[in-house]
């Protein structure tokens, strides 16, 4: 079968808000697992075209970096996604642990590889006890994406400042919106923690210390071309506003906004129009 | 959905056969155009490892490579081939025309760009013209591959030495089996010329100057791995046992029995134990 167009990305959930969050004009590091073979070279010029620092990231060698290819249906704009990710080591709390952490205001996780994850946010957590300012303290972000990682992942709830999770997520604890989403794991996250979850064409909801739940409306473009990192546009939104000082509800009107804008169009490049912070 | 593997491979047909043929000892070059992009670094790197010579490609700036992406069903073995190639230019005879052809001694057409591939192998017989020992003359061989460029081919069948049919053009012009297909086309290629068809699992039929057509088996292997790039193996045979002088039915059991144990492993390495000739 011919196919229309091909479009290459760079991919990965904390890559893609980094290079949106470099956009929107905050210094951003991307620290992660790098296979050493040319297609790496793909990520890695990517990087360097939006200007996300990956000094720290880890090479490895005689390993097949992970890769999606993911089929769009140009009528009914469904995705099959074909994943592979055969051997491509993650990053350990031994790397995590070169970090000057005096260099970082705000961290965010990927929700996985849990263990590791879990040493290295309490390492944050060791960090900023030092601080009596909060505005000293590195915030810390958590995104719980694909299901499948519960229970195990609960443990890494009580250490993030706030918490995306994702409609997969929601559903498989058996919530059947956003807002009995987040009313929920506010119980779970540490005290005055934001939560957040985004449902798609329903917008996002999300609940902050004063345990009021806030919604907001997507903004959807005239046309859909690529849903590919919505969810990941999105939290680059929030932890944009968030990190500026934006109320909650203001943080996720504008991860609407700018995951409604990427969606209208191929790939990551963000229209600076759409950022109202 | 997760994929049990992932491979990636330098593609093309010609691309195919002369990283065979160069594993078997012959000095090859490759002539085509590629895209200027980091994607395309795989190609050569790939040529480089086998040694097949590219100093004639050409290079073209801001386009995308041709891409396929092959599923493979690993219980049917059964291949979707999702192919894209939206902007990049096919081998010009002026591109052709500044090859040396002192240098060579065999060249290899892949059937498209028709007009363009008539004058490259008008020039190529001109040239021929000059020698009255046959050994002096390059070979030309040439492959028809896809269905769909009919009736334009005719116009280069008589210029080849060596003709390869593949199963779906011969279906194309109402053919049911290999003999028939080589029976026929041989009405239409130049006097003496060898004409080759070959048909999967039910193995090759050629017929050449006497008229006699002559069937090789195919030799599957014992579990059939990768299938893509089998004819491009097969060519790759065929040509290397007839340019050191096997007979036709020698030539196509070579080109048969390496492209059984291709399809028995991913990739084009090509075990040596094979080559018979």
């Amino acid at each position: 079968m011919r196919v229309q167009d091909q479009l290459w990305e760079r991919g990965g959930n904390a890559a893609n808000t980094s290079v949106v969050l470099a956009q929107l004009g905050v210094k951003t590091e991307f620290i992660g697992t790098l296979a050493d073979s040319t297609l790496s070279r793909l990520m890695v010029e990517d990087f360097h075209k939006y200007g996300v620092l990956i000094d720290h990231c880890i090479y490895h060698n005689n390993c097949k970096p992970p890769m999606s290819c993911i089929i769009v249906n140009s009528s009914s704009g469904t995705r099959t996604i074909l994943h592979s990710n055969r051997s491509l080591p993650e990053v350990m709390y031994e790397d995590f642990e070169l970090l000057n952490l005096n260099n970082y205001t705000w961290i965010h996780f990927e929700g996985r590889n849990v263990e590791e994850v879990l040493k290295m946010s309490e390492r944050v957590v060791m960090h900023n006890g030092q601080f009596i300012e909060s505005h000293d303290r590195i915030q810390i972000s958590l995104e719980l994406e694909k299901p499948g990682l519960k229970p195990s992942f609960c443990k890494l709830l009580p250490k993030a400042d706030v918490v995306f999770l994702s409609k997969d997520v929601a559903k498989e604890s058996g919530f059947q919106n956003g807002e009995e989403c987040v009313l929920k794991f506010s119980k779970d996250v540490k005290p005055g923690a934001v939560v957040v979850c985004a449902w798609g064409e329903l917008g996002a909801w999300a609940v902050g210390p004063n345990g009021e739940v806030v919604h907001s409306p997507a903004f959807p473009p005239a046309k859909i071309e690529d849903t590919v990192g919505a969810g990941d546009t999105f939290n680059a939104g929030v932890i944009y506003a968030l990190s500026r000082g934006s109320s909650i509800l203001e943080a996720i009107m504008q991860g609407c906004k700018i995951a409604g804008d990427k969606i209208g169009h191929q790939g990551f490049k963000i229209d600076a129009g759409t950022v109202t912070t």
